[in-house]
């Protein structure tokens, strides 16, 4: 892991081949690439953006008709949208899709009208209180129209009759999501979930998005215990839909985390699984503590993103929320200002090391039997310890050493001692590698991830 | 609900009929009709403050002869009192029970003799460092006599021969006690106890006397689930002759709130049962998290009321104490300060609508189970949503519904969830009432109080 | 117990034999007895080290020859020193061991030799940031040979030859340790270990090897439910030699502390066992927040001193550490300046009372059965309670009464009420002798410390 990430090297073979400085330039330079493509829960802005990932890791496309039940829902018919724009009466366009996807109510129906101001504003989102952004609104689920600018856009407007023109289609087709498996040692799956159906929104999602498309293309080759679900679909439908069409895969899902919202420098926050102490849990809480980081760790709550339907009572995986600064609490949430310079390489950075140190402490997790358990092992003889003894101060690894060799009954994984002693795990690992070597551990049972 | 009490309505049958804004005003005129009675925990005194009850609701009044053994203890004789006080060398009353019962010390033995003012003092008492009030003293065990004053009476007495004269009787005969059962659709009852032996202190317990008559009375005719009784009795005495007399019945009672010093506008303060954790603790703890109050929610300890002998360890019966502040720690506590004007009739609405509530929630609390527990079902479809998405802000009932939703598996009440949420559990049962309706949520087991 | 002490007394037979008024006197005067002995892991210092313990209690000394196995250590050969210097180009001796025993590195290798003053800083050990203190250093199990001293006096050596002496022996011979149990009425063992291994260190370890040597005096005679085993040995390799000759016997053990840095006027501090919640962990934390002290109570961690083997997960034993400043946070630690002035009668007698108290909760705790559970018995009657009603204040003893009477159900013990209600153990205890002496309350079992 590079020096720039979170000050703590992981220093296994998983760690070293995910992590390296340039990580941070990447997930920014992929972000910026799909920035401009205009998403919703339908149509051909998620497939423009699923065949941009694909273009990165082998990523099967799903596509789920209209009209499809899945569970309480129905596939809705999928929307486009081409052009849009408000003329005044000198036909000059006072509003232009062209210029920002935002400026459309995402779903809206065809419109080709002319209007009074009046009508017009019924058909129209601000923000008084932030008069320079432009809102983000959808209505995939009532038929309507709207159009979203600023509020000193919606005050420049005279009293005149005005033309509204959405060149937009609502018709039959497909809800359309990907999927990309790394296929490890075992059945067992790590779920990573984006959600793809914002449009120019930076952070939400774009970083998130990106972030996990540079992780399966780092994971390529690499051997791992679990194998790994990078899911790419719209937000709540999408997946739903995947849920009810992995009905009894879902099992399989051992760990989870919804990734979204990753590359402002707020948070980072994380939000617990409905169950609240799985291990998903317990690992990021634990990479969060010892980032270097000002963290939030938040009880589960039925509101946010897909983590609503993966931690459904239904299904009750064990997925947690990863964000930087937590939906709905920056002033940039939803609007315009959720825009390109408002996520930075170093945050991505931050926010994939979390990610990375999380799976290299799932992958690497166990228990261990120390074979010299009554009285320690005299460490100093196979040069494991300071040998001038008296000293004032104890190295952190000769603590670590002793922690391991303490705990290590069987009954205490390396993520348990790592909590207990309020090291990192990666420290307490490197040192139980090292007695390992020195055979004074042996495996005797898997950890609090398995 | 009255829009003066708590802030939230009770909107179930069961709430709208107990609480209507006059309540606080019906209480403070039964408590100012029952305040000069003199109390003891024998005597005309309670018989006169049964009668009074029982002009309201059909109270059963009890009497246990004198003599009568009681657990440990033994009924003792009946005192009663007409008339004391303390004449001058000029004939001139200086003590006069007639103004005040608290003048003379409850259980007194009669006395009429002329004594120097040395040796009155040895049956006075004061309170110096209140040196305006007069303190109210007892003496049920041990036989004796004293007039109790104010320090500046003391002081103000010559050094001459006084008369001294208390007019009492002390003679076999009965103790009395008063009991009302509302009966349920079940034998579970729910015991509400106040203690009817104190003379003219309006807070300790005229209050508490005043508002269980009140509750009593507005729950005629309504049907509830529980059965409640109404205990007023002598503290300490009275509560051991009804365990006595009813230690097979008590097994019933599945909650019990001990009610005293209602009226006062400090705390309120919840004593918990000496189980701890007893839906009648989690139920009062929640009201009161939820009443815009300052409230102290304290644990168990064997000192305070008749609590004292419900949670014996013999019966450890879940009954908590309900107190504004807290007994002992006022400097009216147990003086002439306890006056009518140290209650207010809004502080015994307020007190009045945390029972009201508890009630309300031991009635309507119960285990539900979402019929669609995978994935949330289309809530806007239902016209249970906001229909545009995006906005920042999401309304309570929203978030209520969620969480009804995500946490109904049959293992969480409507009470886990609204501790777990930290919402009312009006609003937590309102959506819940509203999901039902639209067959989200069937019934499937009671929830923690039952 | 003295009014000195901590401000409450032990009452009980035990405690008045255990603690006067002289004992910090008497235990500061034996550890200024040992002090200048030159003690090291083995060799005759600590054979009259324990000789000296030995003349007031029947101590049994220890002898494990050189190249025994210990678990995993084996015993080092025997060191002495007769005599050490550093002679100038004057031969005047600018270092001597005569006149400080931690002028020598412990275990040094004898050495007689001229070297130049660039030489000699190879095996010189000073302090530079408290440069006129004497460093503690050993060397154990790497042989090696240096000299320590003061920053100033290595800045004041000028650049000559030096004639370098340690006239000390390494050979084969053995490691010494004492031990002297105190039979009380079961085989059930309360371990006190102190390490003995430390030079002319007052505080590390004098103190606590004469406290449990003044102890060990004081029980001789005193009839006790456990029995008592005081183990004075070489810090780790003394304790893993015990442990490795007692590996059955260490199961009696079902109390232990650790007793070292007892007479400084820090702390004081408690370190759990690696259990957490065993008897003595509860009860010295009880004793601790009752002292009158700023106690500081530490969960179990791996470093410290012989609880390091006795909480080895192959033994796990329920023993604990007892200090007044933790080792190594303060400036004297392992200096010249952990000398007689630093520690204090008054000091050791708070220290030596602490433990007096521990073993007065640990053979005195018990579960008791309230003989009338149903409602509170009538103390009045009794003469157990003040007679005049309805004061505000309530004695500390009446409270205790109610909470025994109130817990003593068989399920809590003495201990568990005095937790529970926050009272000295010694006030629940006395009152519990009370109620038992008047028939309320019978003995039914034996309490946590059993």
């Amino acid at each position: 892991m590079s020096p720039g990430s979170l000050g703590i090297e992981i220093q296994t073979d998983l760690g070293e081949q995910l992590v390296t400085q340039n990580v941070g330039e990447e997930i920014f330079s992929f972000a910026a690439r799909i920035f401009p493509i205009c998403r919703s829960i339908t149509g051909d802005g998620v497939r423009r953006t699923l065949r941009e990932i694909g273009s990165r890791v082998a990523l099967e496309m799903r596509e789920v008709p209209t009209g499809t039940a899945v569970f309480d829902w129905t596939i809705p018919r999928e929307w486009n949208i081409r052009d849009a724009y408000i003329r005044d009466g000198d036909g000059a366009k006072v509003v232009d899709f062209a210029k920002s996807n935002l400026q459309v109510m995402s779903y809206s129906i065809p419109v080709r009208k002319r209007l009074s101001l009046a009508e017009l504003k019924k058909h129209v989102h601000t923000l008084p209180e932030q008069p320079d952004l432009i809102p983000y609104r959808t209505s995939y689920y009532a038929e309507d129209w709207a159009f979203c600018m600023t509020q000193r856009q919606l005050e420049a407007l005279r009293d005149e009759t005005y033309e509204a023109v959405i060149d937009s289609s609502l018709e039959d087709g497909f809800l359309t999501y990907g999927e990309y498996l790394h296929e490890g040692e075992t059945d067992d799956e790590f779920l990573l979930s984006a959600h793809v159906c914002h449009p120019s929104l930076a952070n939400d999602n774009c970083s998130g998005v990106a972030l996990l498309t540079e992780l399966a293309r780092r994971m390529i080759g690499l051997k791992t215990r679990y194998s790994y679900r990078f899911l790419f679909a719209p937000g709540t439908i999408g997946a739903i839909a995947w849920l009810a069409r992995n009905e009894e895969a879902s099992g399989r899902i051992k760990h989870g985390l919804v990734v979204s919202m990753v590359g402002d420098g707020g948070g980072p926050t994380y939000k617990k699984s409905r169950r609240g102490d799985s291990a998903i849990d317990r690992v990021v809480t634990h990479v969060l503590r010892h980032s270097g980081l000002t963290p939030t760790i938040e009880d589960f709550s039925p509101y946010g993103y897909d983590e609503r339907q993966y931690c459904s009572p239904g299904f009750n995986l064990p997925v947690g929320l990863f964000q930087r600064s937590k939906h709905g609490t920056i002033p940039q949430y939803h609007t315009s200002a959720d825009n390109l310079s408002f996520i930075k390489p170093e945050h991505l950075l931050e926010s994939y090391s979390v990610i990375a140190r999380t799976i290299d402490i799932i992958e690497n997790d166990g228990a261990y039997c120390n074979t010299i358990p009554k009285c320690e092992p005299q460490l100093g003889r196979r040069g494991l310890y300071r040998s001038i003894g008296g000293k004032k101060d104890i190295a952190i690894e000769n603590m670590a050493m002793l922690w391991v060799l303490n705990l290590s009954d069987g009954a205490h994984s390396l993520l348990d001692i790592a909590e207990r002693s309020d090291l990192p795990f990666e420290v307490i690992r490197r040192v139980a590698q090292v007695l390992q070597a020195h055979g004074l551990l042996t495996s005797c049972a898997t950890g609090a991830a398995s």
